[in-house]
């Protein structure tokens, strides 16, 4: 799987765990019952040096710390964006890999970030507290102005981030406190023809032959971070049968939502957004065809798009399998029927299960104002993508209503702001609106006459708001307009507007600044009425069931995924299929086995001069029971004594339905094995500085 | 609305008739009913005269005869592939409109058939003897043996055409002669700015301001034809409320198919589809962005396209509306409970849900094989439509396929060939194979590298029909190696081959024979495992049901569209939408009101330097309660006394769910009216030639 483009779930559940079936939070992984089923002891050291050892990226990914000197192991598709910052039309990174032979060629990415999660504090009681009793729009700004005071409060540096993490549907209240850092450097990828062998077509496939790696170094003060817990690299990998940890950041769940809320995802959104970015594949692959720069400008367009329709198509498919949805209706009719009965925890819980359907019933209504006029700007994660305004799709976008409303925010006490203009939000915020990454016009303009020209079929030419941003133009014209006037592009420029503040700002002409100042009110009026007639609501009513459930049948589960750093554990096994046995394990040579020499199923020259000097019996690629999703991508997997020995890059097919449930015998991680990094490392790309500091003092062996 | 491009159904059903529901066969058109309601009498005679008046243009659309002399209106829309076929990169007169000043000048368009309802015979009892008994496969073989062999007989000559239609499900067969015409020559066609204004913004909406009008000449034996019946153009059209009659060809409606089939096309059919166009569509566009070349060639593929998704996408719709869809289970279950609580009727119908439970499951499994293998070319005007191979997207694929397995097919005794190259389906199939439309190898490599790359995706790469098509090759590798080099777009290779027969086309060298020799009997053997397996089993059960039907509820409806001739009634009215009236008509001003300058809201250059001459109160398109669907277009719109007053083009939005159900207070037909036709056939093209043959020995006035 490829970095999840898509929203992440804002609410997660609370589920009984069965079999290796669990996303589990590291202040609840149920040591006992690893013990009991794999006769493995987890003590506190290990989940506590485990825990220090993972990573998240702030921009959706996962990754884990490998050396003492900041080394940071994850995902070639989770370092995509920035080769593509650092790229030029002269030299292609994607395309040719890096490789830093020496320190003083890493190179910083200009906008990644490294949370290290340091510390856990439950707040349940001070935001539940904080929200009693109230509905709608009062409950949303309580809850929104109690976690933001907790936020503020936490972090007391920018080196710091602190997050409340809504857990269980709001049963409980985490609060989050990272280590933040925002100066890490490229040290290795390889070329993206092995990084993504096979492509679209093998993506969530399985038997594999993938090198999803790259590697990355934390800076401190301008220096290596010097870092006490790595994972220290098992150069073997792992066995069939052996018993692995997956430690990471699944984005999100849906495992325990109402019926109504999936209903609205099998009938509206998931459909829907399957036609949104089957067009815009369609569109992409065609603007590729114009010239190789072209080609080179999207491909990671595409291959998110690409990634998120089979994600989606695969979410559709488990809601469409009447069996799996007939299970959910039976779990939920369950659960209604035990409510119903008990008088003490039923009104209440029966209750939000209506108001619940209520308010996706107003959003089934009003989707199309909400997505195209207020998009997602407020979401967790969103603001930079360009998803979060799918009317204005373009990187200037979210960079001129970053500074017109942000203009307007910093004006106000920081309590009463959105919460991403909260000067908490602004290290982050800040890093992505100063980013040195190039903008290309051509392929601005590309991509904002095609969803100016969606927005216009979705609302219809005769909205009120298709009128004021079209006027009596054509998209074409519009975006022609707006990206060719517009000097956004030039960083002093944004620098400039935005300490210059509100002033600087009105007194802009730039047209994507003027642009962006019109539509604000629009947008921030169908945002408040979502925020307050939709997302509350639903808020609440699943906090309310939640601890129904609680109550009803104890609260003994995981959460829902809610891309906060979470444990699974599982075994290196294959699968059956009807008569089909898939086993656990690929080797190096079987990628020469698939290569045909055309995209994507091309191996690059590297392997392919280097294939004598192969063992070609390496293992390359593994599947594994553990319980993962997307965000999950980069995540190690460690064996029972916290070693890493693989690198989480996929799920089969079958893990795509994980999003509602999890299919022991069907769902499967998959992962890179160390032994075949260790040894193409070695053997193709002549990495030995990275080698010594992965295995200092040893000169790596094949290990098959 | 335009033409359809997608399947037509094969099954009808029965169904009771409410307010102005129904699309009545014109042996069982409610003329008592239709009395009650509006004191209109309608007679034999009427009947008699409008049927033979009106025609079928055997591509999929609607159209009558206008006056004496062979001369015939239908849509735009409707002619745009013959426009498309006459044009070239030199004379666009998809852009420019085309119009014939005098008989000279009016031109054969290479492929299109007017067909003219003759003669309706009830052929029920002998095709029903012929099944009786069988199952599957048998069952299968028999109804088509039979149906054959009806049809053969009947068709004594090639200027006839015979078909056996299922009606009511198989309620009921008749047997419809037609009168074949292929000699069918343009007259009239404004420009396309004007006849799709709103372009796909405002396809399917109202108010409306589109002349989506045609005009097109029977020709027999080199003369234009003498016909006798023709409706006579009344220049006034309709008044609000007026009592009007449409006389069509709905292509197919499913408002009689069992849950399990509706639940396949919510789950299944519909959202595949609505992703596969979407795709084709952001690609479609793309490619237009290559040059004006490009975009000429593409616009009917990409307008088609658009056409059929917002089909779908109104459909879906209909089928994910809780309260509607809920009423169809509900209608069901009552059906269900009186079968369950009736011995005689009961357990063959029952039995017959259940296999067609069991059959659409079995399709769900196997739908990508039938997709991308079999195709539909077996299914009644599917064949020349390059979707019957969806894997194969190119013009050429068809005509391949016409020669490798036509060439088989004739050496068979005729009962025993695949119907479409039955002697009776030889002159449909010889005009498409030798029709003399030109054929662009960029746009046929575009079209086939884009369908390949879905055949893989959907099948996999590990497919074995993918490596038998794609081998080591990249999709677009192969599509360039078959276009570049073939010769099919030569008439005479095409004709030699014909003529040549299998040893000609066995020995042929040429790479698209071989690519079509090399897929046929895969696609054969998927075909007759469909056919065999699911399409038989479905029939036989509907049939069962449907008699079932008649049996429980007695046979009072009117059956499920076939493309068949039609009548339906209803009045000129407009709608009320929650506050927001809708009146009925529309004017000449209105369109210029909506005129922006961009497509696709340019008026073209003759409407505007007209304007000062235009009465623009004049009334320009209307919506009447008749019921509809696609292949209705092109449709006559009559008055009480058999004159024609308007010209099917579209339905509203709500129109889309008539699949499904009739909504009298939201379903609207929507027409252009014959005040503006003949006002701007005068004031803006000077068509005093037509106008003459239409209102002879009048000069138009403005009627308003």
């Amino acid at each position: 799987m490829r970095k999840t483009i898509a929203l992440l779930a804002l609410c997660s559940a609370a589920a009984s765990a069965r079999a290796d079936e669990g996303m589990w939070t590291y202040n609840g992984f149920p040591k006992a019952q690893v013990e009991r089923k794999y006769g493995v002891k987890i003590d506190d050291a290990w989940l506590d040096h485990v825990r220090l050892s993972s990573a998240r990226l702030a921009q959706g990914c996962s990754a884990s710390f490998v050396s003492p000197n900041g080394l940071v192991l994850t995902n070639h598709h989770c370092v995509e964006d920035c080769l593509q910052d650092l790229s030029s039309a002269r030299k292609d990174f994607i395309a040719e890999g890096f490789h830093a032979k020496t320190g003083v060629e890493e190179v910083k990415c200009p906008v990644l970030e490294v949370n290290q999660l340091v510390e856990i504090t439950d707040v349940t009681a001070r935001v539940q507290k904080a929200t009693a009793g109230l509905e709608g729009q009062k409950f949303g700004d309580a809850l929104k102005a109690e976690t933001g005071r907790i936020e503020t409060a936490c972090q007391t540096s920018p080196a710091l981030r602190c997050n409340v993490v809504t857990l269980f549907h709001g049963g409980r209240y985490d609060l989050y406190r990272y280590r933040r850092y925002q100066d890490v450097r490229m040290v290795f990828a390889p070329e993206f023809a092995i990084a993504f062998f096979g492509g679209d077509p093998d993506n969530f496939m399985f038997p594999r032959f993938s090198l999803d790696m790259a590697l990355l170094r934390v800076y401190d003060d301008g220096k290596p971070l010097q870092n006490k817990d790595f994972l220290a690299w098992n150069p073997a990998g792992p066995k069939e049968g052996d018993v692995v940890f997956v430690s990471g950041h699944p984005g999100g769940t849906d495992r325990q939502l109402t019926m109504a809320e999936l209903e609205y995802q099998r009938d509206v959104s998931l459909p829907e957004r399957i036609a949104a970015f089957s067009e815009l594949r369609g569109a992409v692959t065609q603007f590729q065809s114009r010239g190789a720069e072209q080609k080179r400008l999207s491909n990671s367009l595409l291959f998110g798009v690409e990634n998120s329709l089979k994600v989606y198509k695969g979410r559709r498919e488990a809601m469409v399998d009447r069996a799996f949805y007939g299970q959910k209706v039976a779990s939920e009719e369950a659960f209604r029927k035990k409510l119903a009965a008990d008088p003490k925890n039923g009104p209440v819980a029966l209750r939000a299960f209506a108001a619940i359907q209520e308010a996706t019933d107003l959003h089934r209504n009003v989707r199309a104002d909400v997505t195209f006029i207020a998009g997602t700007p407020g979401r967790m994660g969103e603001y930079w993508s360009m998803w979060s305004s799918p009317a204005f799709l373009t990187d200037y976008f979210p960079i001129a209503r970053a500074l017109v409303r942000g203009a307007d925010e910093r004006t106000l006490p920081d309590s009463r702001r959105l919460p991403e203009f909260a000067e908490a939000s602004l290290p982050e915020l800040t890093q992505h609106l100063f980013s040195t990454a190039p903008i290309d016009p051509e392929f601005e303009t590309f991509k904002l006459t095609w969803s100016l020209t969606r927005m216009r079929e979705v609302l219809g030419p005769d909205h009120p708001f298709t009128k004021k941003v079209l006027g009596n133009d054509s998209p074409g014209e519009v975006a022609r307009r707006l990206v060719s006037g517009t000097r956004l592009g030039d960083l002093s420029v944004r620098k400039q507007l935005w300490e210059g503040g509100k002033a600087a700002v009105d007194a802009s002409q730039d047209p994507m600044i003027a642009f962006a100042r019109a539509v604000d009110p629009d947008s921030r009026a169908v945002r408040k009425m979502y925020e307050d007639e939709i997302e509350s609501v639903v808020h609440k009513g699943s906090e309310a069931i939640a601890q129904a459930r609680f109550a009803v049948e104890g609260a003994s589960g995981y959460p829902d995924a809610t891309f906060t750093l979470r444990l699974s554990f599982g075994t290196v096994q294959g699968w059956t299929e009807g008569k089909k046995v898939v086993p656990p394990f690929t080797t190096l040579g079987g990628a020469f086995a698939r290569h045909t020499g055309r995209e994507p199923f091309a191996l690059p020259r590297s392997w392919l001069e280097a294939k004598p000097r192969l063992a070609l019996d390496t293992k390359f690629n593994l599947v594994a029971t553990t319980d993962i999703i997307g965000g999950n991508s980069g995540s190690p997997m460690v064996d029972r004594d916290g070693r890493i020995v693989g690198l989480v890059f996929d799920g089969n097919i079958w893990s795509l339905a994980g999003n509602y449930g999890f299919d022991a015998k069907l769902n499967r991680t998959v992962a890179v094995d160390t032994a075949a990094m260790t040894h193409v490392l070695d053997k193709i790309y002549g990495a030995e500085r990275i080698l010594g500091e992965l295995l200092p003092g040893k000169k790596p062996q094949a290990a098959r």
